[in-house]
């Protein structure tokens, strides 16, 4: 049986990959006057005069809502909020098994951002934070930056920082194992949406001074006619320090770094070529990436990542978002800080002792029991400096 | 202990009464690769082509939202949407014990009621069902109206119609045991707030002829000026068809029946003594009824009802909405029709044998197994005859 036949087989039979369970009995009158009426006024009423204690008395402290429109469903596209279901479920039961947090799927009809944030918004009094998956680019950013700003929980845009957070402790890794410092790369940044966008941003305040984005169009740069929306004339004012135009192939010209989120088989051996001599790839387009590794390392690649499992150095978001959350929801934060995603990254990064890196080895394996333990409790800590934890 | 502080502690002890489970292993890159990517894009392709699959391959099927915006919560009136989570979790996981229904608690943080509406709407994509909870009257009215309108699953008011539904069972009968028939009965129903409204709703439904509604002002009549809403003008002109004026007291000489869902101490013995022989009294106050069993029986009351769980007839939702959601959810209904209640009430009165019924057992326990099941196949008959279901 094929891989598509055998997942719609197990979901066919799994009829929905999550439940809810109880954590009391109410097995007689007993419990149950405990746990509903008239025993459940008390910790109400508790509430009532404090409402810090619906992180203590009820499960807030560790329930995250995951929140899709259904707009850009893995590479699937708006295939709208029903049908984007299954990886929500998928997401929450990530989120359990590797992060121990209680993760509702909510796929909200609309696709007007202000409707949206606004349901979220009332919502927010139901949980601990909140993660916002598969919502298409540009809307994304409005969104998350909309709803940071009026809730008082965390809010965090997985495609958007997940995979920043893993791509950063990757590169960490990897200029670490050819000898080079952030502040001295140039990196290519292909495919500047959700989370090429968040990658750039990540660098830049890393220290990474040189970074040219890509598009289909092309180099970023403010002047360009063709294809700059609001959201890629931002990025092509912090990006490009020299005001390089041309394609793709021109950006690379002597780049340390190409770090692709785009299209399937868009960079060449050749274009690997006349790059600086070993450089570090991120080939993360899914299902098929901008370059297979083995011909990456033909073409003198010191280093590849991808974002699949089949082959060495997957960037994963699982990495990360469980370990991110569990932090956030232990310091009850206020909000998830950039120090806070830095944090996240030198963790996984941290994994990985020095004697041990290698080309196939430069991020932790998502069943290393040990990342979700350091990502929490570097982004704990990170809480507690920035003045963001409540507990 | 008290009872208030072993509750509190219970709260304390298990931080939330409810938490999320996977249902499938996540161990290996295998199984991950199945439930989550890239095997999803499967199931989540077959729901884009029909919606109707989200049924079958997430846990729509089986998931209800408990919504409450924290204005009616248990007597304890407007305490906020956190401070009415624990009520809200405690209605989740009797759904899940008595049921086997999945539920999720959303506590919103608002008011108004077309924006709760608007939230709620939003979200019925994620969901089988909508059960409502504590919201305050007459707002619970507006809003259970406008969702059934908009939404293509079952909504639900809990605290009207269950309580509507299990108060018919026990009349049922209480009115076999005296040997009474529906179309003759005059019923008083005191408190006609979301309980009440809904009981005499369902008691017209049924073709009892001669119900009198009385409130803190008296007996509800459409000439009336003091407190009269628009909700209870409405309800003046079903009821009341003797244009009968005055008081409570006034209001149950020569009853039948006796239906509080008001306040404590309300019903006297001397009132008692006024009605028909033999009066069948429900009194729903909580946590003090409108009079107690013991003083109402010998006032001469056939039987007595309660809504607690230390005398003998409680009347109970939790009989009813866990075997009306399984019901509406195994027949994949788009609403929850009044053919459908009414079959969940003659369902629970059914339970309890001609030969068994007696003063002290005119409902079941909400313990008996029985239950769940026999409400829950009379709904789904209901909803398939009403051609609602969608199985």
């Amino acid at each position: 049986m094929n891989y598509e036949d055998r997942a719609m087989k197990l979901h066919e039979e799994v009829r929905g990959k999550l439940e809810i369970r109880s954590r009391v009995s109410l097995k007689d009158r007993e419990n149950l006057a405990l746990a509903y009426t008239p025993g459940v006024a008390a910790p109400c009423l508790k509430i009532k005069e404090d409402v810090g204690k619906s992180y203590e008395l009820t499960r807030r402290w560790n329930t995250v809502a995951v929140v899709t429109d259904g707009t850009a469903v893995l590479g699937l596209g708006d295939i709208g909020p029903e049908a984007g279901m299954p990886v929500m479920e998928g997401k929450c039961i990530l989120f359990k098994e590797f992060g121990d947090v209680d993760a509702i799927p909510l796929c909200v009809r609309s696709k007007e951002v202000d409707e949206i944030v606004h349901t979220i918004a009332l919502l927010a009094g139901s949980f601990g934070g909140v993660n916002l998956e598969d919502i298409s680019s540009p809307r994304c950013f409005e969104i998350e930056e909309k709803l940071k700003e009026i809730c008082d929980i965390p809010v965090f845009h997985d495609d958007q920082h997940g995979t920043a957070i893993v791509v950063t402790a990757a590169l960490i890794n990897a200029l670490k194992l050819t000898g080079r410092r952030l502040e001295e790369i140039k990196v290519v940044q292909n495919g500047p949406g959700a989370a090429g966008t968040a990658i750039i941003k990540m660098l830049l305040g890393l220290g990474v001074k040189n970074i040219i984005a890509v598009d289909e169009n092309g180099i970023l740069l403010p002047e360009r006619d063709r294809g700059m929306t609001e959201h890629k004339r931002q990025l092509a004012c912090l990006t490009n320090p020299q005001q390089v135009s041309g394609t793709l192939k021109d950006a690379v010209k002597d780049a340390d770094v190409f770090i692709g989120t785009s299209v399937a088989g868009c960079l060449t051996s050749e274009m690997i070529g006349t790059m600086k001599k070993d450089p570090v790839i991120f080939a993360c387009a899914n299902p098929i990436p901008e370059i297979y590794p083995e011909e990456a390392s033909r073409a003198g690649a010191a280093v590849v990542c991808t974002g699949r499992s089949d082959f060495p150095n997957q960037v994963n978001n699982v990495l990360v978002f469980p370990g991110v959350f569990r932090g956030a929801l232990d310091a009850r934060a206020s909000q998830i800080t950039e120090h806070m995603k830095i944090a996240a990254a030198y963790a996984v990064a941290g994994i990985v002792k020095e004697g041990e890196l290698s080309p196939e080895y430069i991020l932790p394996s998502i069943f290393d029991e040990r990342v979700k333990t350091a990502v929490s409790a570097a982004v704990y800590q990170a809480a507690c400096e920035d003045g963001v934890s409540r507990v």
